[in-house]
């Protein structure tokens, strides 16, 4: 059997109690922190689950998974613990499909998302649209897919999640600034007025830990607000209904 | 302080350790079964908490919460169970707001939710457009904002989520089979093709719950298939990517 379970929003603490069962009763125990910021050492890791953890990278993952995290599954009891929900990552959701493909049972232990924690900030999450994610700017590589999705959602009046690059080896993490940065250059390119200065948007950091921290306000503003470490994601609004703004309101400013 | 905990998609074991945590240092534990189903019984949320929990109608939650939940909130710790993720229903968005108008420090502990949950189908967690609820079928009443909703993400290619009405104090939770029924009398009425016998859907039960069945097929299949007890939703697939129909597949037939 290979479990997938999800380590939720933050740290060690958000696993569920279903999760910290199955964790306990693996016979091996695997864990990846590449597709996201974890915000707990290893070691609680290994306390909780009483057995040592091996942490994969991104080729152990997505290059040699039957040599790694699905090498005993057929016959023994795995976990991989990832961030958040599992199956909401795409390389998770492969990794299932790759583990039923070789015939391996395929056990999943849901936790909490920003998918769904995005609402803290006061918008409703029923009335997101489609979640983009911004990659780091790189030389002959500018993707217009979220610049794309914000105007689609904004066409129907939904909200847009914006996710954040991840590149974990290298310790970097794109900040909302960052993030409000590459929007901007999607805006100059494209110029259909879907991202400016002026936009009202609203960062959030660190959701799910006790020092989180959210702003509302204009892009040009919250560019300047230092939100601490990791990780970030930026919301786009749409429409807003009266009671959305005015949750919205006590973050701003 | 009020501490919004999520007891997450199914029952008690669903909670995370952070908001065990936090449940056990309450003073006065609160809970609402009456915006979901909740899989397990009073006694194990009790046993786990170390104290008693006094179960809220939507009365006391919706008219009266300064006489409820939020009576001891301002200078106790209070800790209201709320199903899922908090804040994704409308309704614990709205006391977080009343407490803070009313100077109450607000918690939020989240969990796990059908929001992202809904990825168990195969579908990638990140396409999915607004999410709509449909409502149990009343004389003179039957909003059309349901098969709006799914048009409007299918102009963008986007899936739909459709939630189903509960009525808990009624012990009736809509079926998937209800549920089609409903959609099948809108698209009678607006005739967009929006929903027909045909369309390829996919019903999921009791996510999260070792017993969840995952179903996709055509309407007038799935009308037919027995999921079980609740809760159900519905999915509405927009454009499928190739990985996508590849995973759903092993749910069809």
């Amino acid at each position: 059997v290979l479990n997938l379970i999800g380590l939720g929003l933050f740290d060690e603490k958000d696993i569920s109690l279903r999760g910290l069962e199955v964790l306990k009763s693996s016979d091996k125990v695997y864990a990846e922190f590449y597709t996201n910021y974890f915000g707990a050492d290893l070691k609680r890791l290994e306390e909780l689950a009483g057995k040592p953890v091996t942490v994969l990278s991104r080729a152990d993952v997505e290059e040699r998974p039957e040599a790694t995290v699905l090498k005993h599954a057929k016959s023994k009891n795995v976990s991989f613990l990832v961030s958040g929900d599992p199956l909401v990552a795409t390389t998770h959701a492969d990794i299932a499909g790759r583990a039923k493909a070789l015939g391996v049972e395929v056990g999943v232990v849901h936790s909490s998302s920003v998918i769904s924690a995005v609402a803290e900030c006061g918008l409703q999450a029923y009335k997101f649209g489609k979640t983009t994610t911004l990659p780091f700017p790189q030389p002959n590589y500018e993707p217009t897919s979220p610049y794309e999705a914000i105007r689609g959602n904004q066409s129907l009046g939904l909200h847009t999640l914006v996710l954040l690059d991840v590149k974990a080896t290298e310790g970097r993490y794109m900040s909302v600034g960052e993030g409000i940065d590459v929007l901007h250059s999607l805006e100059a390119k494209l110029s259909q007025k879907v991202f400016t200065e002026d936009t009202q948007i609203i960062g959030m950091a660190r959701l799910g830990a006790p020092d989180r921290v959210i702003k509302a306000g204009k892009a040009e503003d919250l560019k300047k607000t230092d939100f601490g470490g990791p990780p970030h994601v930026l919301v786009v609004p749409g429409k807003m209904h009266f009671m959305e703004e005015e949750a919205l309101s006590q973050y701003s400013g």
